[in-house]
């Protein structure tokens, strides 16, 4: 943390750090900050910066041991990830989950083949079940904006039309869990995280009760675990208001983003000045360079 | 046009002011002039530049105030364009027109949302009804290629298979009536641009003559502007030939590119020596260095 | 050779001299050690690099000269290449054959037309019957790993489920006839290469007498060129195996990738310490910046 708030207090001083070396992004999936924070981090760390989107520039990847490869897979992440590592200093991935095989997702095979077979060190630009530079981000939003010692905070879930992924529910979950706070999860019935992840966290079904005397309300959307990737419940009166908002003590609202307005949150909300998913945005560009200053410091060790 | 001149004659020469600076270019359509000028602007002033395709890399928006976003947009534009603010110091947009919501599209409503929300300046790089960096290039471009004080300028409408947007003329024709020249604008009955634009331009429908002692002849092709978008005239007689070249003063021929061969105009006027696209695309480069040099010096006043 | 390892011993030795020069990668295909590869090489150089995905990120190119253009291609390549010319100081570009049209392929139409029109030095990032900078990659790999004066290497067909163009091999045996090396082709019957390609290699339809004795085994499938791009085996019996390596003199085994495991070579023998496959990717990038370093040096004579 203390790293996190150097390096955004003076983002250029290390410019040098990253000298011949290149970060290679690797994308399965859309992104927008992390993409763009992540380029902006090994700018400001003077590293060069390769991105691709991996099924449409390249290869279609076959991830399985042993296989035959006469269908449309036309490489294996062995040789993949072997190669890269020829050309990039770091590997970064993103790689969202099936929501449909759970064992799969829960394996975090894309991430941890290229971990595996890679030569050089992989960071997770959100896997199947962690983001966890988003969660760093996430702990320095409330540590900057925290008015007191032990600040109340709320992971709220959501509605959404879509089944999303349990990354960022998961990694922010663990990361308040090792903060000094009083974390407390609402969710609807049957929305339960993985309970590995949520271990000891306060749980209730009752999103009033959990908004009373908040000072972070952290709203997010995520498809059932148990059912697993399925949407159980698109119920709007969980959408976060103004109304809710008016339980808590003046807490800020904070989101990872993209953010369905109206669904998650209203825009009355998002649009307060309480709302600092902005400033949370930007936090991501300083966890990105934390890590991968950590990462160009040990290169040589 | 002292600033773009200088530009061109020494690129390079101020290659420290965009030092620490970052350019996101987003495109929601395709480009190759106007993605490969806009980046080699930027490298020219020490920039970083990151290139986005937003369809199809990042989330799709939503621009609608108060949208209930329980559709297939995953992202407003309100967020979107706070959260890049966070990571770029200045962001070019290319956002082509619907061309069938005409008042939407007279809205600029990618680029002005874009221009609303964002913390930092927003650069069109083609938007629904102007493609001012063009204008720019090509005003150097007679500028450098004109043998006479007051040349006369033709701009001629030309057929093309595909309904296209009225960017490119629009300012062409707002950039030549503030430019000392003798601007004629011919098209077939029907296709009048915007009356607003236009002004007090000469228009006829009589294409030799306005062909006439001509000195430049700038071909382009626009969808019907009152019967919005469509197309109502493929009439190949306003190809632009070498018979009527031979109507003018030796003219030199130019279009902004990509153009359709023997259907804008023929082969033999585009090859011949007289034809000066090439130089005008290569414009293209400074005319964006030019806006950037301007938007970095006044980045801290 | 000397060139491309001394490059490889010292990489980052010549960084200012593609100070303030641009390369643009152009790719109509995917790519993954071609892309990274040359970004890695020019960025050594001190180059700037801009990728372009042709098809997707710009307009459809016309090729054919005379077309009237009211189809679905916006742009002739004639403009494309000089426009290009205008922001980059090198043109690189992978085009992939028809395989339908052996003339059109043979003619080398999209590389050769860009050539033909550029205004700068253009090169092959494979084009339909080349991959020469894959060829420089391979024989130092050679080099780096023989261990006799004139090893005996084996270009031999294996089987692959799609149909896949000859540049590869094309571009291998024609290095390895200018090479110090006793050079053996072996692929079923019917399956031979262009013979003006070939020329006085050593060719057999007996892979197991092939491979007796060979120093490096280079497997690689290619679609049929008589029955010109078809598929006329799959026959698994030509496929790499450690049976087969057992004839060998304990040969390294190599391969351009991306391979197809269990198809083109069994996971045991691209798992064992004889693969030098990804030793043979890494020299990609030596391969790119020997040829960038020489059109760099000789940008100004």
């Amino acid at each position: 943390m203390l790293l996190v708030k150097q390096i955004k207090s003076a983002p250029y001083n290390n410019k040098t750090l990253g000298e011949n070396k290149t970060i290679g992004l690797l994308f399965f999936n859309p992104s927008l900050r992390t993409r763009l924070s992540t380029q902006k981090a090994a700018t400001n760390l003077g590293m060069n910066t390769i991105v691709m989107n991996l099924n449409t520039d390249g290869w279609n990847l076959e991830f399985e041991d042993g296989a035959i490869m006469n269908g449309n897979k036309a490489e294996h992440v062995k040789e993949a990830a072997q190669v890269i590592s020829q050309y990039c200093d770091i590997i970064a991935i993103r790689s969202f989950p099936t929501l449909t095989d759970k064992e799969k997702d829960e394996e975090e095979q894309v991430i941890n083949s290229f971990k595996k077979y890679a030569s050089v060190p992989v960071i997770s630009l959100e896997g199947a079940t962690e983001h966890p530079l988003q969660a760093v981000a996430d702990i320095l939003t409330i540590t900057e904006f925290k008015t007191k010692k032990k600040p109340k905070v709320v992971l709220t879930w959501a509605p959404h039309p879509k089944a999303l992924p349990h990354a960022v529910p998961n990694s922010f979950a663990k990361m308040m869990q090792l903060a000094d706070v009083d974390f407390v999860i609402t969710h609807p019935e049957g929305y339960e995280l993985n309970p590995k992840v949520t271990g000891n966290s306060k749980i209730t079904h009752n999103q009033h009760e959990a908004f009373k005397d908040a000072d972070f309300i952290y709203a997010k959307n995520w498809s059932n675990y148990n059912d697993y990737g399925q949407i159980t419940s698109q119920d709007t009166s969980w959408t976060v208001t103004s109304e809710k908002m008016k339980l808590t003590n003046n807490a800020k609202f904070m989101h990872c983003l993209p953010v369905r307005r109206n669904q998650i949150v209203t825009d009355e909300v998002i649009d307060s000045e309480n709302s600092i998913v902005i400033q949370q945005a930007n936090n991501r560009t300083f966890a990105a360079q934390a890590i991968l200053t950590k990462i160009l410091e040990n290169h040589d060790s």
